[in-house]
């Protein structure tokens, strides 16, 4: 049955255009030993009775032990496992080493902190070629809430999930010789990020304060001493270039004070800025939850990667100084 | 071997959040109906031979044709074939109307613009409790570079791939006491936005224009016309907010003429808004294709979720006026 016009790698990296998620698959040997490989050849079958299935290389150090061994446990595995689901890609010794074992119904291994686990009992193994499908009666199963790791073309990946609805910020039609439209990723970044720091006003005219005097206190939270110019290379990312009319807001406002043109917060101004940043990840933590925590993460992740991309060169705010 | 003690609704919710592409698979019936489903139970078996499986429910329409056919084709979807996820998923009759299709290597139905296409004969069929596992041995696969359509937990979604060293940007830990980090959704979108612009600032600088004349240019191009304040209130997303001087610097470059406190552009402004625009866009497909097409379409969906959840009220730029 081998086809001679087949190029593997090619074939292989088709089938990787399939997403998965990722499990791990346990098992014990009959010396007790424990056994785990990770694979993202897993699938539902059936929900009643409750099957599901995965295929393991018949070169596989492993398929000895599964094709004897009665019960295995499936764990899909959640964004935060990535390390383990090198681990178990590995064919080091030690694999459990160090893992904390939950309890469970048989006596393969039991991993937390996964998205999904199924326990299994092998129900049929079925000849698959060059791998052997097991398929396994589910007898139990549990679910966290925590997002699940996901595995596209040989890479990691997060889901940023689609609504039903297809999202659209305009209802009209940009005018035929209009090249700008709600599409443009700059428009996309600016309006995102003006409707957060928006969220603040409420708060910083509470605080006789303007936006500007928001990112320039932000900054010297971080580091303290430092000089207008210096003041302006940090908060540049933010658009805002500040002068010495911004400073004295804060000055009068009792929240900096300046010594040999250096400016530092006073116990005031540290304080309303951590009021304000807590109010910022009061936001945050609202959009979290209404996008979903995989989604935001996938947005973090996105933005990095644009950011390191796009970066001229600002300075590390978050660097120890010399 | 039915277990009494499954909830069947949370079974399904557990095996869900495995990720998965989505796949339509394609037959003919003996009468030569073609004969379509969409199924996510698909996977890779083994690479020599070339198997894969999908699973079909023992109570779907579409099994007498299966069983008997030796033919089929696997589709996986592109992000574009939301629609037709949708249709090969409902029980309509002529879910194949008006569709155009490639010529394959057999008579099953081969569809165009899908990211894989794998041309299959059945290899075995194993029963699987409530579905059928149907292993197929492929003939013929190719591949575009269209990105994935991803499902996961009942809902579309996207891939946002993760490199394999993690993305930080910066090297220091935030000292203890500040809770100010490069977490912030709000730090990393007034970086991702400030960097993007300031790509332009070549441009700009060649115009003898600021970012300020950027913005006012982009709306006078959708909206002709506008006093001040309107102009303000379309470029408020942006966070900047303009005065007499900065329209007096488009007056005297000649980009924008002035009638009765109404603002509109002159053919030179025009010309150099598009030139600005024709630039952002040239940036934006660098970064998409840095980021990867289907990277690129995540960060755009994720943007327009944040936006519509936290719009304060906007005004719909592309909007025809009253």
């Amino acid at each position: 049955m081998t086809n001679n016009n087949f190029d593997t790698k090619a074939f292989r990296t088709a089938l990787g255009t399939f997403t998965t998620g990722v499990t791990i698959i346990t098992t014990t040997a009959a010396d007790g030993t424990p056994v785990g490989i990770t694979a993202n050849s897993f699938n539902s079958v059936s929900l009643d009775p409750p099957l599901v299935l995965w295929s393991l290389a018949k070169t596989a150090n492993s398929l000895p032990v599964f094709s004897e061994s009665k019960f295995w446990n499936v764990h899909v595995l959640s964004v935060g496992q990535e390390g383990l689901s090198g681990r178990f890609a590995s064919r080091g010794e030690d694999k459990f080493s160090g893992l904390a074992l939950d309890d469970g119904l048989t006596n393969a291994p039991l991993l937390p902190d996964c998205t999904a686990r199924f326990q299994c009992r092998t129900a049929f193994m079925h000849d698959g070629g060059d791998h052997i499908i097991f398929i396994g009666e589910v007898l139990k199963f549990d679910q966290s809430t925590l997002p699940p790791l996901v595995f596209q073309s040989g890479q990691y990946a997060l889901a940023a999930r689609k609504p039903r609805e297809e999202v659209r910020l305009t209802q009209a039609e940009p005018p035929p010789e209009c090249s700008y439209t709600e599409d443009l990723l700059g428009y996309l970044l600016g309006r995102a990020h003006f409707q957060m720091i928006n969220r603040l006003q409420g708060l910083l005219e509470q605080q006789h304060l303007e936006q500007a005097q928001f990112f320039i206190l932000s900054v010297l939270c971080i580091r303290d001493r430092l000089t207008l110019d210096e003041i302006n290379d940090y908060i540049a990312y933010t658009g805002y270039t500040v002068d010495q009319a911004d400073m004295n807001v804060l000055i009068t406002g009792g929240h900096v004070v300046v010594e040999q043109n250096r400016y530092r917060l006073t116990a005031d101004g540290r304080e309303a800025s951590l009021h304000q940043i807590a109010q910022a990840k009061a936001i945050e933590e609202e959009l979290v939850e209404a996008l979903g925590p995989g989604d935001a993460m996938a947005l973090k992740l996105l933005l990095k990667r644009l950011i390191e991309r796009t970066d001229p060169g600002l300075p590390d705010l978050w660097a120890v100084s010399a």
